[in-house]
């Protein structure tokens, strides 16, 4: 397969998978199998091993010397939010065929197997719940998780994996479907979805590690409402001035946790008085915002949210406002393998791309992987206009050189 | 008229426009008329002469020895908001019953004469638009207002100005129903719909003046949605980080003008992220808020306006985002006399009561006589809660005082 024939396959994922305004592959819907089945008659026709595992993910295989020693992993998922993009999952499960494709051509027969895993059920979209193929494959999915509803359909988790073909009986249990002693890495190249390559001019980037999070859905600020002209500003107790504050000292710390060399992002997403009683001339009584912080490092998460804390209860006293938080949601941030991104940062330079990698503030399947103790490492590659959306762009050049990377990476990880 | 039988005249006028839950005086309306012919009863056993003007509101007089004079007037509303208080606006047209009927009583005839005015249509809660009777009274309503429709019942002003006695012909034309050069000063009692009095423990106070203020409904903040994990702190332009340091500036130059003595209240009352578009994990690229400042000095809004422009450009050229506005609207401060408020500061220090005069930060009536050029002076009375809701709390003891002080300065005025 060489570029133009890449590009018909991408073409083809796109015309199956269309909803008119961009593609739709529902996690253990129609569209994502369509393409499961799209990329197994690619791979029999390359000459490869392909077999649905008891998760319902399609696994292609390039046979190594000694199937019993633990295999080598890539690939990526192929299901997609509604009206998303072409590339976000697929782009991966792409270059890890190519991959494969071109090793059988070649005649190279690995130490050890080569696998492509394409992955079911990563985006949140649909089940409000991430990485749910992943998490199957190593038992990490839960009743609770089992019994969500689809967000269109209202039908259940469970029943649609047992329509798409998942041994809902084994998952169910919580048994791993995958031994994770099993496989030796996992390398899984995927589209950029910030705009620091565009930005930096880099066509491909390394991943140093995947962020975890902690959020609040809901802080309320509770103040007192009031006269906007009859309250002087010494008895106020305006929440939308105080929660200004709060995220303007946030902002503050930010930067400086920066500058000092931390991971960090913060996000209020969310923020409103209430409709039912603000009014142009009220002093806002009550004020609901959300928070989140992402980082690479657990260590700065919990500095951040003691710093947080710290805030919300100086603006209190300051102000006599009062913050009441819902419960305190975690994800812990995942390591990608330091010898597996040195490697590829190594054949990144031999390729003459400049380096200069950087953290996924977006999950990937990559952090279950890295979570449950397999070496795992992370490519990316440029795309415009973030992804979730039909307007993500990936450029093929980009998309060829981190195909011919994770190549390099793969055959260089099967010499051995 | 003593305490005792003030208190059972409040009573009565509660008891006549109870709604259940607080009192409803519907402003050209009921309960409003109800209102009227309660003080009208109370004035003729008085001895005084009631008429009604062709504004319908309630005109008492005490016949001076020059009746071709300028008159003293004194008064204020008798509407209320819906599920109101039974003192905004009652207070000062029963102080001023009350001052009129002990003059009568102790056969004092003044040199000009001395006229009371229960006036309607003061609250903007009914058709949106406040001092309605006043303005009325001055030719100042516009074919516009007349046409507003009752926000409840949709009946237009116009038609429910003709149910309760106004000669609507007149309004219509902007004909002054009354000359501001016959009105030689307007005394209004009021509620403080503030808490400075009680936080200040004061009874009374005088008001130094009325703020104006300048009001953008609507101002949005546009930067640039994406996903809150991917994008590092300087690819972001996120509208709430935005607006949050634009807040908190404009609250360091809020507190810097009041340590160098202006008079300034600043409000964002309304502030959100669009429900259809916003989410935990994503950076708003749009916010929405309402934006209002107020002040007794025009000097300091225009000055304020400049600085409010100016911050909110330098932040987005920092930030990468914009500001959008919408028609800035704009009222002007009164002026509350200043020999007037002078006279009224000697009596209430000869009453030897503690005089800390304070702005009024709520409109009133008064704003629309000193616009129109009559000397005007406002007696504010302490009062618990607020004002606009069944809870707003004046103690008897607190108003006899004020209704003292008003008794004074017009047996003082009617003097000469």
């Amino acid at each position: 397969m060489v570029s133009i024939q890449v590009e018909a396959l991408f073409d083809r994922l796109r015309a199956a998978t269309s909803d008119g305004v961009g593609i739709s592959r529902e996690s253990y819907g129609a569209g994502e199998s369509i393409a499961l089945d799209i990329i197994e008659a690619e791979a029999r026709a390359g000459g490869l091993i392909c077999e649905r595992d008891d998760g319902a993910n399609l696994v292609v295989t390039l046979p190594g010397r000694d199937p019993a020693l633990p295999f080598i992993a890539c690939g990526s998922h192929l299901d997609s939010v509604p009206q998303g993009g072409n590339y976000d999952g697929a782009a991966g499960v792409v270059a890890g065929l190519l991959a494969l494709c071109r090793m059988r051509a070649d005649g190279f027969v690995p130490a050890r197997s080569i696998k492509l895993l394409a992955l079911r059920g990563e985006e949140s979209a649909w089940f409000g719940r991430a990485y749910i193929g992943s998490s199957a494959l190593f038992g990490k999915l839960s009743a609770d998780d089992l019994t969500l509803p689809n967000l269109a359909s209202g039908r259940l988790l469970i029943d649609c994996m047992r329509d798409a073909g998942v041994v809902v009986g084994r998952v169910a249990q919580g048994e791993a479907l995958l031994d994770p002693a099993s496989v030796s890495c996992w390398l899984e190249l995927h589209i950029e979805q910030g705009p620091v390559l565009v930005a930096r001019n880099l066509p491909l980037a390394i991943v140093t590690g995947i962020r975890g999070n902690f959020r609040h859905r809901t802080v309320e600020c509770h103040g007192e409402a009031g006269h906007s002209g009859a309250i002087p500003r010494w008895l106020r107790h305006d929440t939308v001035f105080a929660t200004a504050e709060l995220i303007t000292r946030l902002d503050r710390h930010w930067r400086t946790l920066l500058e000092r060399g931390r991971d960090l992002v913060l996000t209020t997403g969310i923020i409103g008085t209430d409709p039912a009683e603000h009014a142009l001339a009220r002093i806002p009584g009550r004020l609901r915002f959300s928070f989140e912080a992402r980082s690479q490092s657990t260590e700065t998460l919990d500095g951040f949210y003691d710093l947080f804390l710290s805030e919300c209860a100086g603006i209190s006293e300051e102000r006599g406002v009062r913050f009441v938080f819902d419960r305190r949601l975690d994800s812990a941030p995942a390591r990608m393998d330091e010898s597996l991104v040195a490697r590829l940062r190594t054949i990144l330079c031999d390729m003459g791309l400049p380096d200069e990698p950087i953290p996924s503030g977006a999950g990937h399947d990559a952090a279950v992987f890295a979570n449950v103790g397999i070496p795992s490492a992370m490519i990316f590659v440029r795309n415009e206009h973030g992804s979730h959306n039909p307007e993500e762009a990936m450029a093929m050049d980009d998309f060829m050189l981190g195909a011919e990377l994770l190549y390099r990476a793969l055959r260089e990880a099967g010499a051995s």
